[in-house]
């Protein structure tokens, strides 16, 4: 079983990155092999460029790499902040410049969207200030609408998970710990899943 | 009176580029001093970075002369394409670094929000290639809720208002210079906004 993890944050000593590792541990424990975008390690350039916006072609050969492992992923698991209860910039343009138009999905002439992607599900986990309750009846949720309506779905993505972790400020590291543990828990039935 | 126009978009011949030609000289003609932001041309990095993460500096000169701007504004004019239903990567940026606490607006330990900014009213001018009502409808109208109650409201800005031009896939001119118009008269009416 083939995973990709997607981990968008700026401090390697951060919360985040302690859950992507949990991921990547418990992932690999169960027998999966994990492929790793750390977007910010690797140094990836978020703007998508002009002539990417004309057609499916890649301006620098990370984006290229990208979007070949995410073709070939079978599960998905997104780490990330969330900063103005949106993902950060970085992770917002891994989607522009790599689940593109002729690269994740196909549109017909009538707007009609056939998903390119072979994963069969994916695994979200964000950390937050802000109780879920408000995210979800102030903000009518808009983190999982942009994951599970608006990128994976339409990208042939079925299989959606979120975790929120909330709230970061302020957790003790007896919270932490057992958030660590939910989140291996995911990764395990994630790679159970059909 | 003092207007900033913030431009995320990475093509010089775009429509995008256009509308934010005529609002700044809608503006100019208007009596409006105008700054403009734009992103792409100035090569602004959207990433945040782990020291911004722990306190207000900045991590580049040209983000901290952006937030200048941002408190001086009177008005607020924002000109960028929906990707994925969203503000592109470089301009959740701009938030992601620019309207940040202790910046923009501050929180205190009961997570009340106090605005910062002096801007009166803010007009967000879209392009996209999906109905409106799908957006609205399908998706909860995601953008209107990120820059009005997630960026704007709580930074101190009440007034706001949006246009949504689209489809701008196969627009004709006489379409879209109907939408130039449209612009310069809700730029007219955001500066005679109280």
């Amino acid at each position: 079983m083939n995973l990709l993890l997607v981990l968008a944050h700026p401090d390697p000593g951060s919360f985040n990155a302690a859950l992507a590792a949990t991921v990547s541990e418990a992932a690999t424990a169960a027998g999966a092999e994990v492929v790793v975008h750390d977007l910010y390690r690797d140094g990836f350039d978020p703007r998508l460029t002009a002539p990417e916006l004309r057609g499916p072609a890649f301006a620098d050969e990370l984006a290229g790499r990208y979007a070949r492992d995410l073709l070939a992923a079978e599960r998905l698991v997104f780490v990330h902040p969330l900063w103005f209860f949106q993902v950060p910039a970085l992770l917002k343009g891994w989607v522009d410049r790599v689940v593109r138009e002729d690269v994740a999905f196909t549109l017909d002439e009538n707007g009609a969207v056939t998903g390119l992607l072979s994963a069969a599900a994916a695994l979200v986990i964000t950390t937050g200030n802000t109780s879920r309750d408000t995210e979800r009846r102030v903000l009518g949720d808009p983190v999982t609408g942009f994951w599970r309506d608006v990128v994976l779905r339409p990208a042939g993505v079925a299989g959606f998970e979120r975790l929120a972790f909330t709230p970061l400020r302020g957790s003790t590291d007896v919270v932490r710990h057992a958030w660590l543990a939910e989140a291996q828990a995911a990764v395990r039935a994630l790679l159970n899943e059909a």
